[in-house]
């Protein structure tokens, strides 16, 4: 326990000087499904909750090929060049590897991740996939503790995970592409609904007027759709990675949309409702990976699957079993394996 | 207990002749999440599970407006005209109440309704959204029991619940509409995957031939994507609920596919995997409603919400101490709620 204190501190002294090594190892604790490792990650984060929250969070997403790396990337250099810092996080849905995607690191923004003044951690899908709102959260705070000012969390666009991050960010960022004839049709119409500000990729040469035209449509269609609850209303521009072209003015929107929603108290009171959620989210979580803690309930688990597989026992009933099973393990306070 | 084995029993035999109120009745009992009600819809499932399981499982989908009501109407004919009985399972968006959605039974589906060949059950979306998975498969087996051959299983269309269905059925049909110019970007990519067939609704009078042309680019882009994991082909038909057009075309696919899928054991093998998903999709949710069975817990989850959300206490640490709670209750054997 004493060398455990003595681990906390340090990844705490280290996060608070901005050490990115010492960041990037304290998320992987945050992953970790080790009992032990969790009540050092929960320690740590209390260690750190103080620290935390002085950013604006702003979640990413769009279909594939939209562009949302080389966006991104140029989005980051506007946000460096004026001064601050920005962390990326980002689902890595090719690989499922466990503890840290490092060539998704070095492939995706290349040239971002060389940046000292940033921090990108690509979580592999492998982890993501019924744990990401988890983990999200715990990657924001850490990076907010280690001084950075803008936190990017990049979605991969599958639906769900939209409104997962959404309940992790301030500010909602769509990004669209023109020319492909399916603009309202290719995502989901909750999502352009979630969406604080639709941005439309790639609107750089030939490009320009199919970009404006989906502009004008999106422009167009939100005034259809529902007020958000807070207040805002969404804007739509066009934008270029390659030129450049548009990226100040959402780095503009959003600093609008930050001040706006900081005068209404909107913005806290999100932050606020987003944290009762997040604690509902990893109750849950805790229960879906508790159980498995007890040697007790994984070799019953195995034992039963057998006895539903060829019919021998009724799925329900084998549930049933393993829940006393689980309630049994806790009773004895059999030993954990972590 | 002994009252709640006379009522088992009543249960039991009520279904086994194929009476309708007793087996709606039952399937409210396997939505209760009383424990008591639990164990006696364990109970009545497991004397039942012998007499399920001979029919053939349809799941349904398709996007709001396509026409999925008056196809299963049209549908659901065609089966009784042949002698076999029909159940249809649906979920109803509209409603949130509890405890089966009476409108909706009587509002869709009418003429079917007053068949006494056909089952009807809708479940609202309050019930549905999270619970879909448990309480449809449940519901499977007690029409089966209660002389159903065939089920029928709609979902509206989200996404996320044509996948807990995919894993429910034998057979996947998904239905789509001609010329609303959206035929392969109107629904997922990962939707049309799923398909054991397609069916083009409303192809009938000036709609024919967009019907057709709209059967011919997906039986093009079926040819794109991968073979089903059964060995199965999946077809394209157009059909019309109208003139009946392509319903008894269909019907023969669904008898061709079983005749198939029993010749390779596939069927049994899909069916004994389900069985093995049913078991984990059943104990995490057992594991999602057992904690808030015990008093102390409910108590507690409101006490730490409010620290949470005044930012007296870290998310992650407040479910850490629900969980510890749980625990507490357990092993104290608290008494329970229901």
């Amino acid at each position: 326990l004493n060398s455990s204190r003595h681990q906390t501190e340090e990844y705490r002294k280290g996060i608070l000087e901005g050490d990115r090594v010492v960041l990037a190892k304290a998320i992987t604790l945050m992953e970790s499904t080790l009992l032990r490792d969790q009540s050092q990650a929960d320690e740590l984060l209390d260690t750190l909750i103080s620290h935390s929250g002085n950013s604006i969070r702003i979640g990413i997403t769009g279909a594939p090929g939209v562009g949302k790396s080389t966006f991104i990337e140029s989005f980051a250099k506007i946000i460096l060049d004026s001064g601050k810092k920005i962390a990326v996080l980002t689902v890595d849905p090719s690989s499922q590897l466990t503890g840290g995607s490092i060539l998704g690191d070095k492939t995706r923004m290349e040239n971002l991740s060389k940046d000292p003044r940033a921090f990108i951690r690509t979580t592999p899908a492998g982890i993501a996939l019924g744990g990401v709102a988890t983990h999200t959260r715990e990657s924001i705070l850490l990076c907010e503790a280690a001084g950075y000012e803008v936190i990017v969390v990049e979605t991969v666009g599958t639906g769900q995970s939209e409104i997962a991050i959404k309940n992790m960010v301030d500010f909602f960022l769509l990004l669209m592409q023109a020319g492909s004839g399916d603009e309202l049709q290719g995502i989901k119409k909750g999502i352009v609904e979630m969406a604080d500000t639709i941005a439309i990729t790639k609107a750089d040469g030939n490009n320009i007027n199919p970009a404006r035209a989906t502009q004008a449509d999106f422009q167009h269609a939100l005034h259809l759709l529902q007020k958000q609850p807070s207040g805002w209303i969404p804007k739509v521009v066009t934008c270029s990675a390659l030129t450049g072209t548009g990226l100040p003015e959402i780095k503009n929107i959003i600093e609008e949309f930050k001040k706006q929603l900081l005068s209404t108290g909107y913005f806290e009171t999100n932050r606020q409702r987003q944290q009762t959620e997040w604690f509902t989210a990893h109750f849950n979580y805790l229960l879906s990976i508790n159980p498995r803690q007890f040697h007790e309930v994984t070799q019953t688990e195995a034992k039963l699957k057998q006895l539903v597989h060829a019919n021998n026992l009724s799925a329900r009933e084998a549930a049933r079993r393993l829940l006393d099973t689980y309630h049994a393990a806790v009773k004895g306070g059999e030993k954990f394996k972590g």
